[in-house]
């Protein structure tokens, strides 16, 4: 199958929205006025982002949330994006469903696939997304002031729980945490069926300072928002460990919460797991009853852990309020492989 | 080096006329009322669309250039630009003079770099490029009209003349035309240094009926005009023939051109050759004045080689005015590997 019948066969979709979709040299849209555009793009290399043999349905979702995920961050909503994908191989039986997780999301969003661009070599999947946001309104990584709180939403954790017990069995190591099938599967639905929290990015419009999304690991990416607000913040772990997933909850009960090195390793899945796609933020104290309704409203729980403070860096406290060493460290694409 | 220092280091940049640039979850852009956003995004795999050891300069120039022809094809300006960058490794030695080209061209055509994503694995390149057109002026693929005569920009063929000596030199091959290696260099210039025709698309708003950037070949893009306007053509090979390249008429020159194995592999140079990024365009008779002052207002020359007719397919013609089989394909990118 050629280029051409591929992109005509699996992902060329009517565009009502978008003035122009794929089959032309350019897109065009046309941004409502008083709209910014918001622009993200990631890049999924197999290997490194994904197993090679995940399902390919997955594959499609996880490759678009993770790009909605950053508009959520920007408290913007999704109108189309863009699909770059070089592939081993035209393969059908991997292109379909590929495509139907992928679409099935862009549907759910109401998010057109305007353009892209297919050819052959290591599978790498692109994306870059766009949104709209009203002028001035986009929740941006910088605007965060001393005395603030910091929220999570969700859960943290089973993503990178869900990737160590994987590559623990590719592997034959023993299994990092003690964890029944069922369990195992709630985890690594978070892996690769991750939500992106568009919904309580819109409701936080006006509410939050400061927001990014948790792709890198709660420490790291709450960290872009201290280096881009020039501020410093505290976090309560023992707030943090309630933001453990269910899998995590339950290893926990499994492993006698009490037993500091199980401790230890949970705190470390919930600050420095990546891959959750859940939200970090901050908010002004007098705007906590707003944080609630935009949570109740947009369905999506969240969480008090911390304050911002004036004074630069990131100080972890246990449940006795005494500083812990950070030990901690986010993930860095450079670094280890996945 | 961290993703995060690699980043700041090379790609950071002030970006002047995008609200927010590279460094949050999202850039935000701002398009001037009555503009549409144009949008194209290209992925170049390594030994697919460049040789693995291909000066990173120049790579870096071609990267952004393939994009831009895009916007050029549209008639649209460009504004900014984003880089997801997949690397084996975070070499400063490639990364330096690899975003120097990219940067250098994007400077030229004020094109901003407003976000991105680097990561591990097989060298990839994937850039989405945004423009600006007015409402209703882009340069469709679908606007051609019977009637329409048929214009390319430029010289064709040089691009892939120097890919064929590249991959005979490589495989130890002999070389597929005689050149001088002045020739060879001028050849070379054109398939890793492409200019991208951002001017005469400017020029072509309003004059033009349709267009396409030259990638996959001429009659391959070509065809993608006459299958989205709905109609055919008849191009006259005598006048295609006019398009060769400097290095491409010398070598007829020195092959004596009368010779027909040779005129037939120099006719399929100009004609299916990829990696040209010259313009395809139709414009009514009544519009050759103004295509040719388009063509001197942008400095680049226009060559009338055919028309556009109610009868669907591209028929060529030889300097007697009689059919020629079809013996031309147009690039795949899941054809023969580059």
């Amino acid at each position: 199958m050629g280029e051409f019948d591929l992109i005509k066969r699996f992902f060329t979709r009517a565009t009502p929205r978008a003035v122009l979709g794929v089959g032309d040299d350019c897109a065009l849209l046309q941004p409502k006025p008083g709209m910014q555009m918001a622009i993200s793009t990631d890049m999924l290399v197999s290997g490194r982002h994904f197993f090679a043999d995940v399902d390919p349905r997955a594959l499609g979702h996880k490759a678009l949330a993770v790009n909605l995920s950053d508009l959520a961050a920007c408290g913007a909503s999704p109108l189309a994006f863009t699909l770059a994908l070089s592939l081993p191989q035209a393969d059908e039986a991997w292109l379909e469903p590929f495509s139907q997780g992928l679409l099935a999301l862009a549907d759910l969003h109401g998010c057109e696939l305007v353009g892209g661009d297919t050819t052959k070599g290591p599978l790498n999947i692109c994306i870059t997304v766009f949104g709209e946001v009203p002028v001035g309104q986009a929740l941006l990584r910088s605007g965060a002031r001393a005395g603030d709180d910091v929220y999570a939403s969700g859960t943290l954790g089973d993503a990178s729980l869900a990737l160590a017990q994987l590559l623990a069995q590719r592997n034959g190591d023993a299994a990092p945490l003690p964890l029944c099938a069922e369990d195992m599967a709630l985890a690594r639905q978070r892996l690769e069926w991750p939500t992106p929290r568009l919904a309580l990015g819109l409701a936080l419009r006006g509410v939050a300072t400061a927001a990014a999304d948790i792709s890198d690991g709660l420490l790291g990416d709450l960290g872009h928002i201290l280096e881009r607000s020039g501020v410093g913040a505290t976090l309560d772990t023992a707030k943090a460990l309630g933001l453990l997933g269910a899998p995590h909850r339950s290893a926990q009960a499994a492993a006698q919460l009490g037993e500091p090195a199980m401790r230890e390793r949970l705190l470390q899945h919930v600050l420095s797991g990546g891959d959750d796609y859940e939200l970090v933020f901050t908010a002004a104290p007098g705007q906590r009853d707003a944080v609630q309704a935009a949570a109740r409203a947009s369905q999506t729980p969240v969480t008090r852990i911390g304050q911002i403070e004036a004074t630069p860096g990131l100080r972890l406290l246990d449940a006795q309020g005494q500083l812990l060493a950070q030990r901690f460290q986010s993930f860095d694409h450079f670094g280890a492989s996945a």
